[in-house]
């Protein structure tokens, strides 16, 4: 964070303490409202209200949407009647959607009724677009232009009806409100004003992203092809709203955050480990940890059949966790590594065939370094015998779970399912389970363990 | 990837097999250039000179800079000194400096040598700056006007010397170029011509970010505020360039996959696995592998310790691994969410009492379900005393995982490397370690194992 910022928020703290309000709304007003909602969301939920309260009215509607989900709730639970109403109505489109689409039923029914009438039927309708659809996180509030208009008209419709936010691009639209072009503004400016908008279309079709199509798709298409606006169109291709790119980032992260949560086998949290209740925490954690329970006492199994050997050998548990663990971690490795260039488009479903044979070449040069390292523990612990087994176990373990580690993203995304499931604990259980196998099979069988 | 790109591609590979030079231009005309790119790099090493041959030479430039570094080299060092010295001179500064800071120093030399000496002069300016600052990312192209020119004339001058991706928003400067505004160009087209530039300036101060400030603070200042371009400034206050929101885009995306990455116990990796030799995949892999070898050889010596333990009660083995594994994917589950919490700001360091005393309270409730489903199989195998033993084990272990895989990101964050070296498998190996002491010093305190 910004050490002006964090500056700010302490004096911010200090003010709360001393009461001393008009010094509060002083330093406010000094602020940015993207810096007084990140303030906000550090004071404590009574303060939260006494500092909001201080806001500029003009101000409140901006800060409020730049709080999160539960802190908006918050604030809303704790105002009056006309205050919510009035905050709600002047909130942009997108989010207020954005808050909406969190609500249980009961709530959303209560807050629509604080709106006016064109408001909820804008809310319904966008709220109508699938989950985490383009539809969702677009503004629908968009201005187009006719092609036959004068440049000038054009810019002085432009003036009078966009807002702060989407007017870098102009779109043009034909009768129907097909999207005929979207041109950047500096175009209008190089040409002379009288001619007419038609004379700025070029012949390519505008990038367009389907209103169903999901929001990281659209991330993505800003991203490849470097935009700073992505119009949203219909099925006939009629214009429907617009997603920034600043919009986007936040698409992107919170798609990235989930992937990383669940790399490391915890369920998709919607909010911050900080607002996320303990038992929502609990409940995206212990899923997973049960069901790798059960996968891992299969592995106990496993080893139980070789109780024997282990009697009979008891240094075999010295190697045990060793040897398997570094599967897991190659395996663990390959894995991360599959799944984000997956995520990011680096590599795509097609490219596999390539990527194993290379990986096999890598885990087997890996497999080796380690298998030489491990066997030296062994000549000292048991000699050459034991030496040889944990050399050739580490190869091979290591060998089999980077496949493993490599290979299960692929399936998944094959599948179409989130490759990211392919977590580093599962991949892990995996690798155990196929690293006890061929431990104590290759024991068993270099070292003649079965027949004592 | 999109349908119709995907296809595109299929398009070209197959003209190229029929080597159809007519048709594969008429394709590319049809192409966007960031699309041409992405093609170039799916196509193999002799195709990508042929088709970029292909292109229009106005588009070269153009499409080169979509390209990734190592396709990049591979083209330069194929093309003719003439070709190589045409891309290079026409490349935006921003992108040729992306490329030069990849080159070893007798290749930048040779790069270097083939361009004009202001573009030599700007590029080793702009790579004196520290690696993944402000200053390496920025263009340095960046126009600014008077206070005291007229906005007609403020207007004529950007359009005369601003390049298509830096003028929506205009800079205002003082006589020593530091920075006194960023206003957006629409205000411009709201106010009458004849005014001057000053009267559009507010009291706020813009926002910018210094030369030698990492990147990804750039990123988060241009996300926080909702930017669309950010100045560059020096210690004075001078203008020194500009980044915008699409670079920002990749920055965040590169620090997201380092993440990732270091979270699955991978070294930082300059390229894509596609693109990445295997040794150098070998190289970034081996070294934490071997280095948790080290790590798990002391549990396995803490293991030998028991063995006459093992030996008096083998069902011992049986829950090692369930146990300690289970230790090991809590902590995992901790650490992924402190480290992206941290990663995104969500979380500060300062949180981290606050965060504790919650986890504290998940652990536990986690621990306590994961021992009772443990203790099930416990009875199964081995009675109540073992029952009794793996559960309690399993609720500690699963505890004292989760402290760790929350505290460490925390730790490392204070200590200022980076919390993502808390990697999924560091903090198995360290879980692994402390699972193994609780679970065979309770064993034998409760079940009398010492004396038998």
């Amino acid at each position: 964070m910004d050490s002006h910022l964090e500056q700010s928020i302490i004096e911010l703290k200090e003010l709360l303490r001393l009461d001393e309000r008009t010094d509060i709304q002083e330093l406010l007003d000094y602020m940015r409202v993207q810096d007084i909602a990140h303030a906000l969301m550090e004071v404590g939920e009574h303060d939260l209200g006494v500092v909001f309260n201080l806001l500029e009215p003009g101000r409140k509607a901006d800060v409020f949407s730049y709080l999160e989900t539960p802190h908006q709730m918050r604030l809303l639970e704790a105002s009056p009647r006309d205050d919510a109403r009035f905050i709600l109505s002047e909130m942009d489109a997108d989010d207020l959607t954005g808050l909406l689409q969190t609500l249980d039923p009961e709530t959303l029914r209560a807050y629509l009724r604080l709106l006016p009438f064109r408001a909820i039927r804008r809310a319904l309708k966008q709220l109508n677009y699938p989950e985490d659809s383009a539809g969702r996180v677009m503004s629908p509030d968009v201005v187009a232009v006719d092609p036959d208009w004068s440049l000038r008209r054009a810019l002085a419709f432009i003036r009078r009806n966009a807002d702060e936010h989407s007017n870098n691009v102009i779109f043009v639209v034909d009768q129907d409100r097909v999207l005929l072009a979207a041109v950047p503004i500096r175009h209008f400016l190089r040409a002379a004003s009288d001619r007419p908008v038609r004379e700025l279309l070029s012949d390519a079709d505008p990038i367009t992203i389907g209103v169903s199509e999901s929001a990281v798709e659209a991330a993505r298409k800003i991203q490849h092809y470097d935009l700073e606006t992505l119009p949203v169109v219909g099925e006939t291709g009629e214009l429907l709203g617009v997603i920034t790119v600043d919009d986007v980032m936040d698409v992107l992260e919170a798609e990235s955050t989930e992937d990383f949560h669940k790399i490391g086998a915890v369920g998709t949290l919607p909010l911050s480990p900080q607002d996320a209740s303990p038992f929502l925490l609990y409940r995206k954690r212990v899923g997973w940890l049960l069901g790798l329970v059960a996968f891992n006492t299969i592995g106990a199994l496993m080893i139980s059949q070789y109780e024997e050997a282990i009697e009979a050998l008891v240094v075999l548990v010295f190697f045990l966790p060793l040897i398997v663990d570094s599967g897991g971690n190659a395996g663990a490795q390959s894995a991360t590594l599959m799944v984000r260039a997956l995520a990011t488009g680096e590599v795509t479903s097609r490219d596999w065939l390539r990527l194993w044979g290379k990986e096999l070449g890598v885990a087997v040069g890996i497999g080796v370094t380690m298998g030489l390292a491990v066997s030296v523990l062994g000549l000292w612990r048991g000699g050459a015998d034991i030496a040889l087994l944990v050399a050739i176990a580490m190869t091979l373990i290591v060998a089999f779970a980077s496949m493993v580690g490599m290979l299960l993203p692929f399936i998944l995304n094959r599948m179409k399912l989130d490759p990211a499931t392919a977590s580093v604990p599962l991949i892990t259980a995996i690798a155990d389970l196929g690293g006890i196998m061929i431990y104590f099979s290759l024991a068993v069988a270099l070292l003649g363990l079965a027949t004592p």
